[in-house]
């Protein structure tokens, strides 16, 4: 049932919000909540109550008018949906500041992703240790994450070297990219990218300032 | 003239895509590149040449049929439209891995920021250094900032105490805050928040693997 569900075409921004809505429950949760309302999450998401009754139900039925959401529930419907009722082996490339920070960070725990690789181009890194992880080569990022099937990756580069190293990713059967290079990445249009760049969030907030 | 093309209200999604636009017409221009077009940007940024073209006419005249847009220009035009043609000052709250790796962070030069104080509430790390910056304790936060006359800042702290410190930071004065802890955060209406959570950005990814 959940293949078919899937079949129907949700439109981006829609699948935008899930993840939203999965952490707020997930941290209910773990607050020993065990019911919500699309009002509650509503106000703390600044989110419309109607807009999240909507965005859910184009999965399912997930809540009943009157009694409101489960949260356990809603959390495991929303794990499925996402595809991180798993964990996800994740490669980091670039090992300065910004890759060290994600490959240490403990955030992903229970998110659906861990860690598991991390490359550098600077001999003087290559080696050394970065959390639990020994930085490798950037020679070796293909073989390694091909022979470990890993599909998710993180560039944390400088900007000049971000494409090269998607095009090297792209190759080894990575299929998303999230890339902290700020430089906008062309790939084929199965491997999916997202971006984060803190000036083009502070970009967006000055405008109203 | 400036003032009464902002007086139009344009649309938050028309505000967020232009620092994109922003972000690889300045690198045209480090390439010396002096003219581009609607359509070499979409190719960029995976935009069509019309959305850009839409986007832009709202705020004036900046190409010429055929002629395309003088690179130059269009980032100077694009610089005043989002308050980027100064560097705003930004206090960093949270001198962990992420506090440090962003109070650190070359990517601001040229983009409208830069750092300019950096606070912990962890006793060890109060008085050390993060690059140029000596960490103080989060008990000087309020003082320092509303002295500095700062309105941005980052909150990289654990996501139980973000709510905290974004209070404090309203209080002070602040009007813009990028917040890299995983929880939402209520703050007044005229205060703008913008999210950074990695773990957000992959699972709207893993869902289409």
């Amino acid at each position: 049932m959940e293949d078919t569900i899937e079949q129907k075409e949700i439109p981006d921004i829609v699948v935008g919000r899930l993840p939203m809505y999965l952490r707020s429950l997930q941290r209910m949760a773990q607050e020993g909540r065990q019911v919500t309302s699309s009002q509650e999450l509503g106000e703390k998401l600044g989110i419309s109550a109607a807009q999240i009754r909507k965005d859910l139900s184009q999965f399912g039925e997930f809540g009943k008018q009157g009694t409101g959401y489960n949260i356990e529930f809603l959390v495991e419907q929303l794990r499925q949906i996402l595809h991180v009722d798993r964990d996800w082996e994740m490669a980091v490339i670039g090992a300065g500041d910004i890759g060290s920070a994600v490959a240490r960070y403990k955030g992903f725990a229970n998110r659906g992703f861990k860690v598991s690789m991390i490359f550098d181009n600077d001999p003087s890194k290559v080696g050394s240790k970065v959390g639990d992880f020994t930085v490798q080569e950037n020679g070796c990022m293909s073989d390694a994450i091909q022979k470990a099937g890993i599909r998710l990756a993180m560039i944390a580069v400088p900007a000049t070297h971000a494409q090269d190293v998607a095009d090297q990713l792209v190759k080894a059967g990575v299929k998303a990219i999230l890339n902290y290079a700020p430089v906008s990445l062309n790939v084929p249009s199965d491997v999916h990218v997202q971006y984060i760049d803190p000036a083009i969030h502070l970009q967006r907030m000055t405008y109203y300032l």
